[in-house]
């Protein structure tokens, strides 16, 4: 941040009086430029025992396989992002979306937010931004091949707990790429 | 917006190729700049049968009584964001935080993650923007005195299930003041 947007002078990033923080102040109005984490809302797509992923058509980590996620617009709740997300990039409808992950990323300044879903149907298609979509039973997730660490945990998890049966909602943070043993 | 944060030419609102929704493009160096809601965590601190709140020393709604909860910031995790927010509020630490409420509030674009959590001790003290904070039982709540909706539906579900013993995650959305019947 170089501009006040506000007025478009300079800005310099000072800690403002009674705050703890560096944020980027207008030199002109003095307006305040608070930089927030973003939530990034997507769901994990069921059918039967089968799982809905999408192959990326952008970059970052083209081509490579993700869950349908992505950043939660300005007048939307949390399943109205994860459901629309997953309209978007699988051409897919879901039910009963119940939130299985929260996972904070303070190292890009994110929040995902995964919600447990079942697909209305077994018709979807890629988006503009997914080059395939396939369901995959565990045997066949590409593991090697998934987009985010983000991926790989929430996967993880999801294997974990079906074979209990019983899903809890999991509040983790993700900072690094995990290590996998195949 | 009216200015480019990155390069300080004017912007214009529009619908940039390949999206669906307006947003502020810079009329010289093309930059998208994306307005996403932020994240608001905070706590529920538990001391036995008795829940801490906290007096607003600030606007808006100086003087009403709200949980410790406030803007996450960058770099840290959802966890840290409402612990320190119950630290900086209320000078109280605790332990154990549970996800207990994510409620969307799309017409003030924020989703509030709130925790249970007990104190570490029934030491605490009013912080910088707190007038005073105090442990109430459930007869004691100032239900006409609390400073949000979001923490008349907070208190509302913990009181609820309490009786029960049982404390799911509620994803709730939060569109309009409750009516509240004594």
């Amino acid at each position: 941040m170089h501009f006040c947007s506000n007025c478009g002078a300079t800005v310099t990033s000072r800690i403002p009086e009674g705050d703890s923080r560096p944020r980027y102040i207008c030199d002109a109005c003095n307006t305040i430029h608070y930089q927030n984490p973003k939530i990034v809302a997507g769901c994990l797509p069921l059918w039967n025992d089968r799982l809905l992923l999408c192959q990326r058509a952008i970059e970052p980590r083209y081509g490579l396989w993700t869950l349908p996620a992505g950043f939660m617009e300005n007048g939307e709740s949390t399943v109205q992002a994860a459901t629309r997300e997953t309209l978007e990039e699988a051409c897919a409808r879901v039910t009963e979306p119940a939130l299985y992950g929260v996972f904070s990323i303070p190292q890009i300044n994110q929040v995902y937010m995964m919600f447990l879903a079942r697909l209305e149907s077994d018709e979807f298609a890629p988006g503009e931004e997914t080059l395939a979509t396939h369901l995959f039973a565990e045997h066949e997730i590409p593991w090697d091949r998934l987009a985010f660490p983000v991926v790989i945990r929430t996967l993880e998890r999801y294997f974990h707990d079906l074979k209990s049966g019983h899903f809890p909602v999991h509040v983790e943070d993700v900072l690094r790429h995990p290590p996998r043993t195949p």
